[in-house]
């Protein structure tokens, strides 16, 4: 369940090579942002595990820490030498050729380091890094692919830090907020209506000269079939239609491993819906406040969307599908950035929108290897394609996600049960 | 885990249509085939659940049965009445519109009714069937296309029949033998080697006259790009090199979830492979006796498959290049009516064999609806589409799948972790 | 939970020795009992084993002929040789030094051998027993003593083969009976009173010439304040009251392991009642049949046999209690012989009834040593002692117990959770 | 698993009834002895829950505080307003009189609140009980009565806070210490001899003037034959050569359930021994360091001091004979004012010596109320009673418990297999 391993398809980008300061930028801003999403919690805020998927705040930023560690500095400047060498154990996640690694699900047992000592040991990568970083080893395109790879790694990690804290929160009777609530209109949702695209040989896969993930290749032709793309994300208000109509006690709209988990996790709502008198609540990463109708619906399982989707009397899109047509519109949305941190609704007159941003986006394509993948050598490549069973493919980041992280050729995956971050879902169907 | 539930695609069979003395005589070959396959079992063999998988023989007989009753005679005869009206609870699988059932993992719990009141239900539902086969709404394509249901679902049930009974009898420390060993000879198998197939768009799924389950359509267009098959099975002198060069003990050669199971089942060689002193031993259904690498591995599990594949350098096929590959050759094979039920090694002179019986040929395609994929209408229909999550396609037919029963374009599906059935591979890599 | 095992502690009885014509006629009716247990049985129902606790009718018979194999003939037979040696392993129970045993929990997969080559082994051991007994050997104490255990041993299982099918049926949607119904009277129960015992220093324990288990001894002085027991069981009727009550919902009636129990099992009335329409029903050994409110409750757990106690405004007595007060009245009650095979009501004018059949009592005594309690040397005396942690004693013996087996020194124990056994309770106080 | 409930047998001290400025002082001295534990721990340390057994230390330091609140200031302090109602719910342990509680379980997933505000949550409870305990009310002995119990119940969560930190840091990679090393002389222990006591009825409980545990009482008599205590507790260096004569490997010498611990926890040594190289090395709050041969050994199961003493020809004692031994000698030890935190070798010349201090000593006694046992009323006594079933009882303190704290009729108990207390053993036999 930890994110992607990357890798940069093709190295530094040809056009306008990134420069030595381009990317020490990017390095100390990527940086920054991660504390900085740690501003307003407390050490103990940080400890803690709420579930196995989950891992605690400080995990996150010694992990983030120990990865530049390991496959820059340890590899590429000879005279670093780890802070504390145990950290190789403990902040591993799940290289098995970067050495042992501790358990997952203990990680909300390690109380030492401390949060304090955590942050020194991001100082003291930080400085070393900054140092290497204007060094001329540091200048060679494998190595400059691998900090690439880093700043995209930790980008990962701060989308993980916030759905991750989100459930600590929840898990609490108190229900803290992590941040102070935003303002949004509360809109009526532009109409959903569907958008057509034809039959087609269509390529698809990354080949572009930035960063890219190794999953995201290689680029390939696909046959299409013409099909149609809901105009936007489902809400609130639609998926309660479908809770009205007795969604979650029919087990014929459901998958059949769908409709176990419907049983035995006795789902009768979304997660981090909370029923309250007569009103139904969220729980959001600024605390316990109404449903939004007009929102996208998001915490979704990918069971939930499958269901909801054939209630509708549609389907999910295929990630071919999707990508297809997310090559049509620009990539812009309601990211991390907005520091709104949740789903808003669409406005605007109807065309496809929400496509990135908000909500990612189940898609009813199994996480499997394109044609003629094969996965980057040694350690730092070493797992994207052993992730590829019993996952589903998402598309289009989130509004945890950072504008920068995310293309159109992004693969997202998370198991079918996943209800922890931020997902939700678009329409599809065959052409008619 | 049940199989498919199936429908005719098409109906009736325009060009020669099934005569009413055709249909007859299959039903009555059929039905005598699933007793025959008992004759030497106790009745104490028949009530045995080794594991939440296996089903008693006793239920696969009586189930069978009611697939009849319930969507044959007791919609469209309006004379028959049931038996005992408590065997539709007990002996429905998971039709959840055909009632409520009983919990499949409690199965091995029901000693009544015996297996002499069981074969009186099936004379009984035989003799209804008998006489309505030949009244005037059996000749409806509607109920035509029923029976036809019936009997390829009867014959699924036959080979889970095998595949449960020998999980039943190698839990037993005595491992009783379910029939005689049959003489085989010892060869050198054929030289593996590579055959290649050219890029294409190529046609993928059924659209002929006869009976297909509806997961096998509706045909479509599919983009290949070119590949090479190898020319016969992998064997188990082959898993063998694998097994001696660390292929269990290096978590690099595994999908994730794969290496997971490595460990929590400790799986060091497999399923049914014991050693006794200095020599392996294979559980087969004839007994226990003496490995032969000429034959090819099987009981792998797909994690099995894709690690022995990546350890050669090579790869699972997909659905479709198998389906591709598989309409150059004949339909023939060592099926169950050969009577070994054991796969056999591949003589010949090293042209692409063995792509039919022996052994299920696991793919690397998540089990997915096909492109317009509808499943029927009601509860006969109701439940393939259900299944496509997490499951994966296998390809062929096996030794104890019947000669009648498969096709090219035949879709078998199970979890990457299942080994009872008789499961192995075949090699592909992209063109070279 | 299998039973305890036995010694006999003194041996012979010294006043009037069996002669070998006793035990061999003891022998051969106590093996013609648990044949004659059989009967109505089909094949199919001895095969199965409906929970971890319960063990086939199957294996029942063949352990019980195991256990004369192993502990006399194969000791004590110098001629003897075993029917089939791998048995040694599939019907030991937990006889370490008796070597190696199968999984208590798998003994329901195993279909060989069948009932019949079962029985043929119980005859052929009979056979051999049979000209053993009436040879020299069979003469000595110690062998004697065997023998004398091993009938003890078989009427134990006697009693279980009872229980266990009891819940095998019990799962069965179509809740088969294992017998017919015996009809009895439905009785206003006689009155409950309190029957008052003194302080004392009394003698504890077994010090008689016949035979008894290793766990009843060493005869000990145990100082007992002055008590009052209840003069006869606790009924279905006073038991609705407890219900009707809250019993079930209210946790400071409960142990905190009991309501844990309540809990996790959702505990809501006594085993095997089922709430039909407006009425509650019982499932017995002859069937499903209306609830009778005079007879004593049966199938509680320790758990809620206290909590009902402590509900009614007393306590469960401790097993120095009931014996002293065992030792007033006469040995007699509803035993396995009457053929009712369920508790029956009490009759008579209100002295102290029931204490022996009808149901096993519950004791608040935690199953431990009496002081300067020895287990045998060997494998037959190896393990009472090793079940004294975490079960509680029983006294007085069951409807399904037979009247040569109980004594009232005899010392039954089961986890406090147990259910499927025929236990009931007696309400005790401290004299007011 | 909660420590005992406690009560007031008596309530005030006739003899020399505590002061209102005596039971100041000793409220004080314990409140402020909590938080002296807490010195050198950081924040991130007192959230961590490393087993569902272990509490975190902010919650120990929040739940002592709730219960003055709940118990003392809330019912009769008619003033005092909570300072934060949802704490009720947050840190009641299982008193379900006292409402609804937070899944123990889940204490480790609990953040806010921080160690910050739970200490400013003590100062306000130390602010409303310093002004209460010169009131009137407070001198009622009902009232002191409770705040003894409070006194008390927070010296018992001072001992877990030690195991459960013990615990905490175990878990984690880098062993941190608690404290630092004290030095103590490596002595060889006293030889170990046997000390003889007569046949009698001995009272046995408590019925002093002062404060002691409703499970304590009431004073009653009990037979007790002649028996034999070793002197001493049992040693490392003697617990390594049961190790060494296969302790582990021979089901023999346990209980059945303790041989079932063995195999399921892979238990090979004693908790917190770790092989390094040839040396068994030990955690302890200091640290890891050598094992010392001379030291008790300490966090053994019932289990496996119940296996050693089988082994080494003897027994487990019960409390009544350790309650009878104990009167002989004066209340002195190894408590945890001593500072060391680690059971020390017996010095000394023989006598019966380490009664009190060092480790708990399992007795072979089952937790069970003594006769006439009645709980306080309320949810105060709520639920001494409740823990009586499947525990075993200890005796004598460890070098964990406060001087102040222990009498010899105290009563500790705790399941079978519970290893992270400080527990050890004592031999006893019957008189030879």
């Amino acid at each position: 369940m930890d994110l992607a391993i990357v890798q940069s398809s093709i190295g530094p980008k040809p056009a306008r090579p990134a420069t030595p300061s381009d990317l020490t930028r990017r390095y100390q801003e990527v940086r920054d942002f991660t504390t900085a999403l740690c501003r307003d919690l407390a050490p103990e805020d940080m400890v803690v595990q709420s579930m196995a998927d989950v891992s605690p705040t400080k995990w996150h930023l010694a992990h983030t820490s120990w990865f530049f560690e390991t496959f820059v500095l340890q590899q590429h400047d000879p005279n670093y030498r780890a802070l504390e060498p145990a950290y190789a154990f403990l902040f591993n996640s799940y290289y098995t050729q970067a050495g042992e690694r501790h358990c997952r699900a203990q990680r909300g047992y390690i109380s030492r380091p401390t949060v304090m000592q955590v942050l020194q040991y991001r100082d003291y990568v930080d400085e070393h890094m900054s140092r290497f970083l204007s060094s001329d080893p540091a200048q060679s395109p494998v190595v400059k692919a691998l900090i690439e790879l880093g700043i995209n790694h930790e980008q990962q990690h701060q989308e993980l830090m916030l759905t991750d804290i989100k459930h600590v929160f929840s898990v609490n009777p108190l229900r803290p907020a992590y941040q102070v609530a935003t303002a949004h209109a509360t809109l009526t949702p532009s109409r959903q209506h569907w958008i057509g695209f034809g039959e087609r040989v269509g390529w698809i896969g990354w080949d572009g000269d930035g960063f890219s993930y190794d999953n995201e290749g290689p680029r390939h032709r696909e046959f299409v079939a013409a099909f149609e793309l809901g105009s936007r994300l489902v809400t609130n208000g639609e998926y309660l239609a479908f809770m009205a109509d007795g969604g979650y006690q029919r087990p014929e709209l459901w998958l059949s491993l769908g409709w176990d988990a419907v049983q035995q996790n006795q789902w009768t709502e979304p997660f981090y819906w909370e029923r309250k008198d007569d009103e139904w609540q969220l729980f959001t990463l600024a605390g316990m406040r109404p449903l939004d109708p007009a929102e996208p619906v998001v915490h979704l399982s990918m069971f939930e969307a499958d269901a909801y989707a054939r209630w509708a009397g549609a389907r999910l899109p295929t990630e071919a599908e999707w990508e297809i047509a997310a090559a049509t519109v620009a990539m812009q949305g309601n990211f991390v950035e907005s520091g709104h941190r949740h789903p808003a609704p669409a406005g605007g007159p109807g065309q496809l929108v929400q496509m990135f941003g908000d909500v990612w986006e189940w898609t009813r394509s199994p996480y499997s290897p394109y044609p003629g993948y094969q996965p980057a050598a040694g350690a730092v490549g070493e797992y994207n394609g052993k992730f590829m069973c019993n996952q589903y493919v998402l598309r289009g980041g989130s509004c945890a996600t950072s504008r920068t992280h995310i293309r159109p050729t992004y693969r997202n995956f998370f198991p079918a049960d996943a209800t922890w971050q931020f997902t939700g879902l678009r329409l599809a169907r065959d052409a008619q």
